[in-house]
């Protein structure tokens, strides 16, 4: 029996520690993340493990609820009436009395990823080898936050050697605290969602952002495009943007004519609808898909002429626990991947002609990766993003690789991303790294892959390849 | 090269053995199987292994199928025309004949559920351990006759330390033979299935159980609410339904008005259509879909209010094969997965107010696993069932588990059941338990969990979670 | 670290050596491909590995493009605006330079089917055994291109141990050059997709062929079982339908007189395309549905007939890169899965009355894979074909067996195919070979299969049952 957390974990065969030995140092390019600039501007510094963790982690906070934990040790919601909960009675909870609920439950995520991720922090961060359970917790709160006092947002920055941050922005963020800090350069992306809502008071924000007042469905392409310059000033190379499914594309409406009336008609409609009366009919689901389709369209060719990437996420459904979602509210741990996908509407959607952007496919269904990364195949500008959310654990990003492998190239692959709140969580790239070396490592073991151009190969995945597509 | 099913079979690593060795021997809690409570009430005997194994086996006749078996030598029939038999000429078939035909395709099986099945009870019941085949047939037909002179239902309930059984039931079925035998707690589980039908003789004898005339939806209901009531006094803790997909939430159809109106017109159109003229109405698709989903809607309120736990079973299609199913009948081999689930139907489906009852959701699609095991993290009362029927093979569990492990938390799982008709059936618990302690076992000696938390984690998976959730 | 595509390679444990040792020398049976027949009859000898290599392979061209080599060194179209390429401005390029792009990609196809597949016939064919890569792409282009010197198509034939090929052919093409050409046998496979398109030219040239002429669906049924006949006194055994779906049994428009009506109604139509006005409607989706269920369903009858056995590839969408496939063509590596698969329909149209032909079913979809092989269990005549195209890897295969051994009964299993149009391809079986013998021999070793059964379950895979299925 190995002893815990040992520093060649994960790591099986001569040829997995060979390549990790020269891999581990290599820079960070978490090229999509959600991590706060301000955070790094104010080099922030934190006081509590508890709340480091838990403050707004909601993939811990999920896996507390299946424990059975209390709300109240979660998001410190008082008022749901949880198992065993009166509503409204309970005392507030301290972030070390969450702490060790989270602590108490950890072993019961046996092949988690978040087993993983929390004891790699603790060993890389915080020194800490030792199993969390109930049994540990006191110490190891103790110890961390001792340990937190010499920390903050710079020096995990420095000591993970990340080279380049792209933070998620919305087009009316500003972007004064992007910048250079250090050795690491960070940089805003470019992620539309909002606009697809079609609020009006959103509108209004964009088109103040942008000095466009927005009356029309060109106004509206002005504003984003200005926005988009800006980003662009500010570093910006890729973009974003997440849905449930692919729009359908329906020729009747997914014309420019029918997308500007339709668009301006239901930002009217969505402004009226406080009134008590308001004749202007909905969208039906034909018109709707057709505005979303030119948009998502119209978006594509302002970043292809400028050659930005794109990021597009899918098959996820937000808030599926409706009763949970109106007490806690959204992103608290009520997503959940929906594996429905319209590949109809992704074939006729990938198509471009010219020299399109690079297009990077994320896939909430882990039984979607092997058709999407048989489908890049066909079109020279799409590649399949990481394993993505609760996808990344081992066995997934595992998976994740031999699918890329198997129906794509592994070659081309772009490597990790943390997809993270949280400046601990850089210890992901080093757990993608061993399962790549061991997987690579293995098959040059067994005499399936050339040793000599499995380095290279590696270092492509973990560093050159994205920064070659992001030009950076 | 180990000998065949050798004591520590499917037991890899030395952490494997040791926690095999703690958890071999817990109770036995089956909380799902299909078992006769009358067969146990008069502990019955068996004469021949042959009609113990083939006499009613559907997962055995299909694998003779598969290998080309005659029918005769299958369910006995004999009229029907398959490769090289003539319809109606062939003489019946005795249990001997069958079993050596069973024995004969054994070795076809490599790797199938069936063949580590037949060979560890072969081996944990018989005492034998050679390979079945057509060379060993005759030989082991005869020591296991011999043996089964030695055994009756009651022996093999102690044998095999079963604590509690929940068998399955229909809400008009008689529980008189329910009750403690030995060490042995044998309860119903309420299965309503067959109301969903809304055939009048059915809901005319589940009035009579009841006491109740049943005329309207409300007589309905309260029929239901009283059987399940003696459901519980004979020790019911959970309930069961099975369908093919969720019913879709049309409001227009889903209302108690609607659904009231749509369960009298169909009792009534369903008790006319052996006339020759019923001038009643087909139900629309969408008005039986909201008739459906308003009663399970209602039938788990009833379970909720009273702490009653509920297994959803879905994504099976019966009877695909309509000719064979035509000449032989139902629950003979011709279920299939049917992988088609609506995740929008379960979407609206599951949330519920109030402090909800249990439930527990199959899938009889291995690709839904992390789909439903994702989803239970959006909801407290929400777990994933073990691989059910054709899933419960080694890679099958041992993907489920891993499945589990990674979008879920694996130590609330609830372990194994066997889902089975048969008696000899429980050494599928010592299979599962094998591939439990190597699949925890391997990550203990890869320095990957906490090697002191182990033996908790799988004695809670094993035995402890579900005794809690059924308040046992 | 063993050395690269060493003797063992892909052999794990000392039965896989064993059973390896017996099965590598079992004639190969390759029941379904794409070899040009003519060839054969010609002897015909290659000149240069690029040209043999990448003169129409288009599954190597998609891994080119997914590694961002030009246009012009995959098909050699020069007017393509790719990546750094200007439109019509690029020269020629020859077999050498475009080996050498091959060359050059092979590292980042780490795990890649064609990694294996190209340096298995490096190995088997050339005796290379050299890693391939920009390094050594000179040296093993000369010493591949002297070794051609001394092969012939049958040279190869004979060295591969190939006892039959069935060629895939459409109803209309000449079989003069199948026969007999050593030990080998060539028969033809009769796929008659391109009746479906109904496309006026193409009937009137079935007809020519059948010497009839065809007016009416019931022509052209007449024709279609002419030249069936044909094709069976040529020794074809087999027949094969490639398309996206099942189709829908609506039973108003599949009946034989809704399908002639439409039949003649489509042809006429078709044939008036070209005018500028053609006053027949439109085929509704239902009509068109009902018109190739019917047909499918008449040709399943012909085969049924004359015991010829059944394919159905399907869950493939063609050229889904519509810009490259207008400037490139078909077959020239745009063709992916398309997950979605109508379970219903395929279980309406399964199901046959009488003596069923074989249906062997190949879904491009590998999630697709355990619920057929669970379908295939409840019908007599259904089996899982090997796995399909982009499927045809390492994992994808061993996933295979691993499935069909749990789903199904592994015994009957019909093993390797090539679906190749290139003569180097038969060294897949024997990747196919060694993927089994490791497989099976891995249960073997752990004592979970019985040793003495194990050879003939693996030569039963390899060769038996193939043929008895084909009645040869």
């Amino acid at each position: 029996m190995k002893s815990f957390f040992h520093d060649n974990i994960l790591l099986e065969g001569d040829s997995a520690l060979a390549l990790y030995d020269r891999v581990k140092g290599l820079p960070i390019i978490d090229y999509h993340c959600h991590l706060n600039q301000a955070d790094i501007a104010a080099d922030k510094q934190f006081a509590d493990i508890g709340e480091l963790w838990l403050g707004s982690d909601h993939y811990k906070w999920r896996a507390m609820r299946l424990c059975g934990v209390e709300e109240r040790y979660i998001t410190g919601k008082t008022s749901f009436e949880s198992a065993g909960e009166k509503r409204g009675k309970a005392r507030p909870t301290t972030w070390k009395e969450r702490f060790l609920k989270y602590a108490e439950i950890m072993p019961k995520l046996f092949g988690n990823p978040l087993y993983y991720f929390s004891h790699l922090e603790l060993k890389q961060v915080f020194g800490i080898t030792k199993p969390l359970s109930a049994d540990t917790a006191e110490e190891i709160y103790a110890e961390a936050n001792e340990k937190l006092k010499t920390l903050s947002v710079r020096k995990l920055l420095e000591k993970f050697n990340v080279e380049y941050i792209a933070t998620t922005d919305d087009p009316i963020d500003d972007l004064a605290d992007h910048g250079q800090y250090g050795k690491t350069t960070v940089v805003p992306t470019f992620r539309p969602d909002e606009v697809f809502s079609f609020i009006p008071e959103y509108i209004e924000n964009l088109g103040r952002a942008a000095g466009i007042k927005i009356k029309t469905y060109g106004d509206l392409q002005d504003a984003l495009e200005k926005r988009l310059d800006y980003f662009i000033s500010k570093g910006c190379r890729i973009s974003d943007h997440a849905f449930a499914d692919f729009p359908k594309e329906c020729s009747a409406y997914c014309s420019n004519t029918s997308a500007a009336e339709n668009f301006e008609r239901l930002v009217k409609r969505n402004s009226m609808l406080h009134l008590n009366s308001c004749d202007i009919p909905k969208l039906s689901e034909d018109e709707e898909e057709g505005l979303r389709y030119n948009l998502m369209a119209k978006l594509r060719q302002m970043y292809q002429k400028r050659g930005i990437a794109i990021q597009y996420h899918f098959s996820v459904r937000r808030n599926v626990n409706i009763w949970m979602w109106e007490e806690i509210g959204s992103n608290s741990g009520f997503d959940v991947m929906s594996p429905e996908c319209s590949y109809a509407n992704l074939f006729s959607f990938l198509p471009s002609s010219g020299s399109p952007s690079p297009i990077i496919l994320y896939s909430l269904n882990p039984g979607a990766i092997a058709p999407l990364a048989n489908i890049s195949g066909a079109f020279r500008n799409v590649y399949i993003g990481a394993a993505w959310w609760f996808n990344d654990s081992l066995e997934g990003i595992r998976k994740h690789l031999s699918t890329v492998a198997e129906y794509a190239a592994l070659g081309t692959n772009l490597g990790m991303l943390t997809d993270s709140r949280s400046f601990l969580s850089y210890s992901r790239f080093d757990f993608f790294r061993r399962i790549l070396c061991t997987f690579v490592g293995q098959k040059v073991d067994a005499g399936e892959y050339s040793a000599s151009d499995a380095f290279k190969l590696c270092e492509d995945i973990c560093y050159n390849n994205i920064k070659k597509l992001l030009r950076i």
